[in-house]
């Protein structure tokens, strides 16, 4: 929103004389330890030597690596030289617990010059008292651009978009566009297009600043412009606008309103993040993490993040015990089979999980739909087969073999296919129902699919053996 | 690389009359059909009417779309409506596939058609004989640069890189700039930013489009030029690259070779690429699938990069049986042992697979490394604790309840207690080392981890309970 960040952006460059970070791109130990001592020695032009001129996202890794006590000291120490913007570098946990712990003055002074994306990234995680208090002391412009913005639900585009933009009405020249922007003072830090809008606010198109620069001067805009079928609503969710920046790739897009009004621009910078966060969250999610831990998280904070998933996991474990339970004669006749049946069950696991894996990406990435989701149930139950008989083939005959029981090495290798035939089949089948419910196929579907795959490999296992040996 | 390209590009705005894609961005079922349909009439004007005005991105997921056998048929209707950059776009088993199938004359035009990024995306996948005779067929300048490209390794930002760009010498002005860019043809289609050289092709730095505009005209370049500590070197690998425009928000970045000389640029397009790939193979790494299984596999290829995994897999699945083997006799003796043990085992891993997921993608992102690992460890090994005390408790009172021994409830709580420290401890201690050894923490983790927490889980139950009921 300043102009005056503008400058300090430009200065940037030159200042990086010493390396802080290693060629894998982690902050030198070295200098973050100098930047800790000369905050304990509350050492302000030492700190600023250090840390004053770094990026933004610098500063910000800086602020992770520092132990927390030594974080509000660091911005303190700092005072004019900090660039809030390195609190959208941060974890959320951390950002969390800073901004509660700095002065509502300091906090005002700096959100008043961030863009309007940043501000809205840090205001978004104060409650809603401090944030009111610090909206009340911003100058009514920048309140107003805000308070539209936060108004927009959580993960919209309305959030993450700048609502600082280009543009100019349609019967303006090129020449005309070029002078404008360098005689306008605070226009925006960083734009990549001028938008073409009628008398109210509709917007008609935008003009890329390449096509812009080249154009003869006495082209009028109207003339030039693409159309943008592919504009972004306020309310449209982060991850469809990403989608689109991918899939057409975009370097920046309009984002409407309702009524088609221009009210802000989406970046492609905050859409790498958006994709991140996304893909993060789905590999999370399989893992059976929750999207928002993170490293800086607390023993205990993070224990009881975790323990909902084991929880779940319990009982169905203990659902899988209880089919064992159901052949315990048979298991007492014949221990054999108690060594034997967690390989059925685990090879169901690992097989069912590559179908798993395959399916709830391919889902997030809308690859994998209606048209395509019967070929690929197919696909799955065949690999699950042919794998299924390479597996049984060698665990029939190595469990045939050590228990010197060939009619066990039978059995086993049965109990295999069978389950490697329904790990396909549910590794695909669960993710597709739950995408079907609308419900996020990353989350559930792994503790369904081993549930499946357990008490399948348990019951085909047991089962045979149970059959097989009392009939024979 | 042909100027041409733009004008098409400009046109492509305002033929989306019907909207192809679902709300999901799936494209609809219909739409493919009718494409397919006029395929099978051999109709090449519908076929032009149908998608000859889409978006590369959309011709290339509607080739995806599109049974194997109709993709090379849609090009050749297509004929000058197809633009390959579309190939860019497609999965690479489809995309080799299909330019096993097109003549050569076809590829040689189209590729001429291209950037030289995406001619080398296209050209990276042909066998070596192929790709020569092609690179034959094309006028000597893009041959060049193209040679250049694909003398990079595999991977390397070298690879991903435009060759073309503007750069001017630091005693131009401002205006000198902008009216050079307005009156040469053939520029690149689309850049950012200006890079400012000297007469030996050496980097001195760069004007963003955005300053230039807002530049007076008779300001010299070298006064507004920004230092570039950025840079990527050529030989750089693309995810070390990635990382720059995250960490940094970079929209394009200079490319230089070892001598510091500027040989191409790196746009954001396709660094999101990257991201998204790179998040994926992690992902994909986990779920004990290859980086480069794509949901257009036929059912044996999928199958055949599938079972490496499951083989090893099977290896340790033998080795925790073994285990269990030690104790036939204590199971024979309590039959309640083999319907319990699985618990154990299976919440060990559940819970060390979340330690494992946490610490692959920090380590992928950097966040976790020399000097907060010794925090982590410890914070993982206490989280396992806590969670272990918690589910050894419930556990505890079920298995005792349920089998009425209070003491197998006690050993089966105890078990529990080790085998989720154990599980914390080895689900980072695993990641680290491999990362150590240079080796990628995603692709092994997940075997050596549920070795340790299915060997622990069976040991210690077992262990414990024929240590207690016999000496008892």
């Amino acid at each position: 929103m300043s102009a005056d960040a503008e400058t300090r952006h430009a200065t940037q460059g030159a200042d990086l004389a010493a390396p802080i970070r290693d060629e894998d791109g982690r902050l030198f130990h070295a200098f973050v330890e100098a930047v800790a001592e000369a905050i304990a020695a509350n050492d302000g032009g030492r700190v600023c030597e250090l840390a004053g001129d770094l990026h933004e996202s610098d500063v910000g890794d800086l602020i992770e690596n520092l132990e927390p006590d030594d974080r509000p000291k660091l911005i303190e120490l700092l005072g004019k030289e900090f660039d809030f913007a390195a609190l959208t570098e941060v974890d959320e946990t951390v950002r969390v617990r800073l901004l509660e712990e700095l002065p509502s003055a300091t906090i005002v002074e700096g959100v008043r010059e961030l863009d309007s994306d940043d501000a809205v990234y840090i205001l978004e995680d104060l409650d809603e008292a401090e944030r009111a208090r610090i909206l009340d002391q911003l100058p009514a412009p920048d309140r107003v651009a805000l308070t539209r913005s936060l108004d927009f639900p959580e993960e919209s585009a309305g959030r993450r978009m700048q609502t600082a933009f280009v543009a100019t009405p349609p019967f303006w020249t090129v020449g005309h566009v070029i002078d404008h922007i360098a005689d306008t003072p605070g226009l925006p830090e960083t734009f990549y297009e001028v938008f073409v809008i009628d008398p109210a606010f509709k917007l008609l198109g935008s003009v890329k600043l390449d096509r812009l620069l080249r154009t003869r001067r006495s082209t009028l805009m109207r003339d030039i412009l693409e159309e943008l079928p592919r504009t972004v609503r306020a309310t449209d969710d982060q991850e469809q606008a990403a989608r689109l920046f991918e899939r057409y790739n975009l370097v920046s897009a309009a984002v409407v309103d309702d009524a088609d009004r221009l009210v802000g621009v989406l970046m492609v910078d905050d859409i790498l993040d958006v994709i991140e966060e996304e893909a993060d969250e789905d590999l999370r999610a399989l893992g059976g993490v929750t999207g928002d831990e993170e490293i800086s998280d607390t023993v205990l904070y993070t224990a009881r993040s975790r323990i909902p998933w084991l929880l779940v996991n319990l009982c169905t474990a203990f659902f899988s015990a209880s089919v064992i339970g159901l052949f315990e004669g048979t298991i007492e006749h014949m221990v054999a089979l108690a060594v034997l049946m967690p390989i059925v069950a685990s090879m169901g696991g690992n097989a069912g999980t590559q179908t798993m894996t395959v399916a709830v990406r391919a889902l997030a990435t809308r690859d994998l739909g209606g048209h395509n989701a019967r070929r690929l149930v197919r696909r799955e139950a065949l690999v699950g087969l042919a794998n299924g008989v390479t597996l049984a083939l060698l665990v029939g005959l190595t469990a045939g073999t050590w228990f010197e029981n060939p009619e066990l090495g039978v059995i086993i290798g049965t109990a295999m296919v069978v389950n490697l035939v329904c790990a396909g089949l549910f590794g695909i089948l669960i993710p597709l129902t739950l995408d079907k419910l609308k419900a996020d196929p990353a989350v559930a579907s792994g503790v369904f699919l081993t549930t499946v795959t357990d008490t399948v490999g348990f019951f085909a296992f047991l089962g045979l053996a149970a059959w097989w040996f009392n009939l024979h």
